[in-house]
């Protein structure tokens, strides 16, 4: 076994009022965030990591005692695609999520107690400007690189169409524009489950018991739209666990203990709030729209921002889809690079032939690494 | 408009116990069923429709007093593809559902009160072979087609394999040999919905507030595998109903509007362990494995039954699937066929080129009429 790095999640405290694109705002905001590699004396060579709905600021190395890494280990690391010996790796937690950074789980001041729904919803772009917050802290005006898969991918793309001038390039992952209906009912049907479980109590219940049953449904149904249909049928197919079980409703096919051990897992590292938040954040996402409204926006803090739909012909831009992924197929991907070409960006398309649908972007990353390295190296070039 | 035909359901109580392939038995059953047409003199016109997961006996015509027909008036009527001036066309509630027929929700003579849990598992083949007794109830021997979508599609094939020499045909439409385990996947969700819901309680909730929570949210994912992505998008693309709603997670997208109301429409008319024990039978079907199986079965009450795979070079059949149908993809049909065809049965097959996903068969009934109407046209010839 080679050496494990260690790492630990930073948290910056921004002891000032951050407002949200609807006008409402946090009196303070804290941001959990991890950063590998070394900064280059002329600041060049960072790049920001955006997660999807379920992950966090530990996108890779190892938090000491524990036996995982971070969720996008296999991506990021010395001589890995996002080469920690070349590049100074940032991610942070989203805003409004249960992982360090401020979220419906967070203390509100004002009440001394947890926010719960009294959290102000959030939507993607309020999530990249905190993270834009983040690099101002840690000294970084631009950045090489921006990379996300999933809402990661969507997080990438307001980015940069936020940021142009101070933002290389782009690589967004099995993501998309905009949710289609199909994508917004299956995030529906999560946030339905969570909020039919009477433990969840309008959101109260912090301090009690949280919503489990609800929220391990949610996620069993994101679980079944995150493989693909053939991956589920290869690894599962209907091999039964317990062919004598006494109750008839337990969980007899494999694929059912699959999807029972990663609802209950779950639970046990997320909050429920969060998950209606983030999805609700996802399923508001409409970049082309989001640019169109930006002169509207009653939030200018004096950060460098964009107006309006600019050209970006210095901006590279790499999409990345996967032939199984049904979730976020392969033509939500060319809808990206296709706007993204109009406003000059010289963009990149793949689509990556893989069984492993959705998460083939943390799963089968061996064709994914490649371009992604070779990507990089052409920025530097 | 049209003169309305009434229809009443009737109940047939068998009296005698009803032994299940389990070994287990029911000391008596009822089952509900409706019949449209008039029975031949030579009873050689009988056409027994199968229905699907969420369907009952009132497959057609209308109740006193309802404003909508049966499920599938749009296929059986004077005129329509199940031609009730040419046939005697015949309908039940299938066993362990709640639609008149005994299921969890009916009273345990043993107990005087519901089964709940301690119903039996019952399996395809116990449901067909209880409409085999209703068919001996009614003086029919023998019938011209047995026919269904979806659920319905299992039980016709379970019941042309179990009887072929009185089954001169079958239509099996939008089915499976077997589920996949996507489609198992998507069930037990449905199922663990139901079961975190603490109203559920172990299945003893009859006489109090039923577990209505879990079972829309089972039907909502229900809901969203039953159409396709296509229709989903043109229909409610990203319209919002109430972009001014205050609590941020009610419903604001049509869709989800769309989802809820089907989901609280269903929880009025259908019992949630009777969705468990429906489901679990889906699940648990396997035709194939079934016809090897078939000697083992502990139950034989002198009813005609064949044994082992049988040839059946006499029976005909016609399966159709719909293109955008990715719940039971054409594929599954492709495997209909080509199983019923290596017994040497003449077997048609069809893609139906549609956008209405899995409900097709239910929705978008045209072409599926005329292919119908034509393939009993030839049995007659």
């Amino acid at each position: 076994m080679t050496r494990r790095t260690l790492i630990e999640t930073k948290i910056l405290h921004v002891e000032r009022p951050f407002v949200l694109e609807s006008g409402k705002k946090l009196d303070s905001i804290d941001i959990a965030y991890e950063t590998y590699g070394e900064l280059s004396k002329d600041r060049d060579n960072v790049i920001l990591i955006e997660h999807a709905l379920s992950g966090d600021a530990h996108a890779a190395f190892y938090h000491e005692g524990e036996r995982k890494p971070g969720w996008w280990d296999n991506m990021i690391g010395p001589g890995k695609a996002f080469d920690t010996e070349r590049y100074f790796v940032v991610c942070s937690n989203i805003l409004g999520g249960c992982r360090g950074t401020t979220g419906p789980s967070s203390i509100n001041k004002a009440t001394a107690r947890p926010y719960g729904l009294d959290f102000p919803s959030v939507n993607i772009r309020d999530i990249t400007d905190a993270q834009r917050l983040l690099l101002s802290h840690l000294g970084i005006e631009k950045i090489l690189c921006v990379a996300g898969g999933s809402m990661g991918g969507m997080q990438a793309l307001q980015f940069v169409c936020d940021y142009p001038e101070n933002t290389g390039s782009f690589i967004c992952i099995a993501s998309a524009l905009k949710h289609s209906a199909q994508q917004i009912a299956f995030n529906e049907v999560g946030r339905r489950a969570i909020m039919a479980d009477p433990r969840w109590n309008g959101g109260n219940y912090y301090g009690d018991v949280p919503p489990k049953g609800g929220l391990s449904v949610a996620r069993m149904i994101g679980h079944i739209t995150y493989l693909s249909e053939e991956m589920l049928q290869k690894r599962f197919g209907r091999e039964k666990k317990m062919p004598g079980n006494k109750n008839i409703f337990r969980p007899s096919f494999e694929v059912e203990h699959y999807l029972d051990y990663q609802g209950i897992s779950f639970v046990r590292r997320f909050d429920a709030n969060s998950y209606l938040y983030i999805t609700n954040a996802m399923d508001d996402f409409d970049l082309v729209a989001s640019l169109a409204s930006r002169q509207r926006s009653p939030r200018d803090e004096g950060r460098t921002r964009g107006t309006g739909i600019k050209k970006m012909d210095h901006v590279k831009g790499l999409v990345i889809t996967f032939s199984s992924d049904w979730l976020y197929p392969p033509s939500q991907g060319r809808d990206i690079a296709k706007f993204f070409r109009s406003l000059d960006a010289g963009v990149s398309y793949t689509e990556i032939d893989s069984d492993h649908g959705h998460d083939s972007f943390l799963t089968d990353v061996k064709t994914q690494s490649e371009l992604v390295e070779g990507f990089l190296k052409s920025l530097m070039a």
